[in-house]
């Protein structure tokens, strides 16, 4: 298999058809724009799962996607995207850079969850931006910006439902959208996994997501694995 | 006279009337979020002159602002207001942080402006928030923000027309609005001076503003004194 393009938590292949690729899960894990850094074995599996079964309960909830199917533990088929340059990050409780970035403290509910863009550049950090950043840059339009901020209200209200149900508390999560190499239609990509979510246990608060490893919160692996049993209930 | 406020560059005093203020322009000069320091003889008189200048021209442009009038070189009264803890800045070209986030060669005339909104607070480094961020702190409502954005809009159009006529670019520049104490009005409030804006000749691009502190690019008092002397031509 040709392999297209390497990120930080996922290898990408072309496959046969141009408009399918084959993505593999890695169990690398990193942090602070990279400066963390390890190698959790185990880790790719646990994020295929996860992010296939959320996939898989978004396309029942018509939010169109890029997901076609699982291959194996850590591989699946997704269909091949030119991705926008934006991670939409949608959050119910200040929680990470929110808090940090503007003095609130860390754990309350908003009133109404907060949608923010940042422009997806590694050299950059990763930059938060605004509708006229994005315009001028030309990452969107403002009629696929539209989109995006309703996709993302509406993939947070299935999410918060569905994290609900198992006793999981939402904080906020990140997604990626593209505009499919076939014809266009503007879905849902990448992962939506423990390392793009924060999740805590409504009760205990205990985490379910990548703050494990950047706070050295315990074994990343392990937690993960606990929230797969939980989702295994999930429909 | 009852100091009420001291800032970085303007002292705020009380007056008789408790709609109105005094306010005394300092000698200060801080960049960087204070981290450089300098006291500039001359500054205060410059920016209290430029400013009101520019007042006066947007309050015969039907802006509703704070300024009344000036008492002397270094003082001016205005309307008392509650300020909107949000720095409202305009950009026409690339230019400083905006650049430098979005990794923009500086000096690239923008198709359309871009308005960003900034926390007002100076222990957080008046960090880039987006219209979820200030409806969730309450920093303004959505109608304030709807109608400073126009303002800003408006302000931009006739500074920007005003500079050009004395071969001056308007890069960007910042904005505060405030409420008056008296009915509640929005306004446009603080200063509007080469502190706070980014002026270019342009032909030459030489610099006549703060940015001459911030890079060491010469004497300040003299490049505002120059300013000043192209904006007694308009009207
Ligand atoms: N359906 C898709 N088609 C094309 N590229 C995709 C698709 N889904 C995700 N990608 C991209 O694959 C790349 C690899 O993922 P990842 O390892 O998470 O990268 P990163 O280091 O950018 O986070 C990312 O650039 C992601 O945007
Ligand atoms: N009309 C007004 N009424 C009340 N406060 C004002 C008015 N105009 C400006 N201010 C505030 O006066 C303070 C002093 O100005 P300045 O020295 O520039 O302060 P800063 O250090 O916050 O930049 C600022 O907080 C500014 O927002
Ligand atoms: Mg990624
Ligand atoms: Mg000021």
């Amino acid at each position: 298999m040709q392999l297209l393009y390497e990120g930080k938590a996922k290898k990408i292949f072309l496959t046969d058809d141009p408009d399918i690729l084959h993505v593999q899960y890695k169990d690398h894990a990193t942090a602070f724009n990279g400066e963390k850094f390890a190698v959790l074995p185990g880790k790719g599996r646990l994020n295929n799962l996860i992010s296939s079964k959320i996939f898989e309960v978004l396309s029942e909830k018509n939010v169109t996607n890029h997901f076609v199917k699982s291959l194996s533990e850590t591989e699946q088929l997704v269909k091949a995207v030119d991705i926008i340059p934006i991670e939409v990050v949608v959050r119910n409780v200040t929680a990470g850079s929110l808090a940090k970035r503007l003095g609130l403290e860390e754990g309350e509910t908003l009133k109404s969850p907060i949608i923010e863009f940042y422009y997806k550049n590694d050299e950059l950090g990763d930059p938060l931006i605004n509708d006229d950043h994005i315009a001028m840059m030309e990452l969107a339009t403002s009629r696929q910006l539209n989109a995006i901020r309703l996709a993302a209200q509406e993939v947070n209200t299935i999410l918060t439902r569905v994290f609900d149900d198992i006793g999981i508390m939402l904080v906020d999560f990140k997604l990626e959208f593209g505009t499919l190499k076939s014809n266009g239609e503007l879905v849902l990509a990448d992962e939506v996994s423990p390392d793009t979510c924060r999740l805590w246990d409504k009760e205990t608060r205990e985490k379910f997501d990548k703050d494990v490893f950047r706070r050295d919160l315990g074994d990343l692996p392990e937690v993960y694995e606990k929230l797969l049993r939980r989702l295994e209930g999930v429909k």
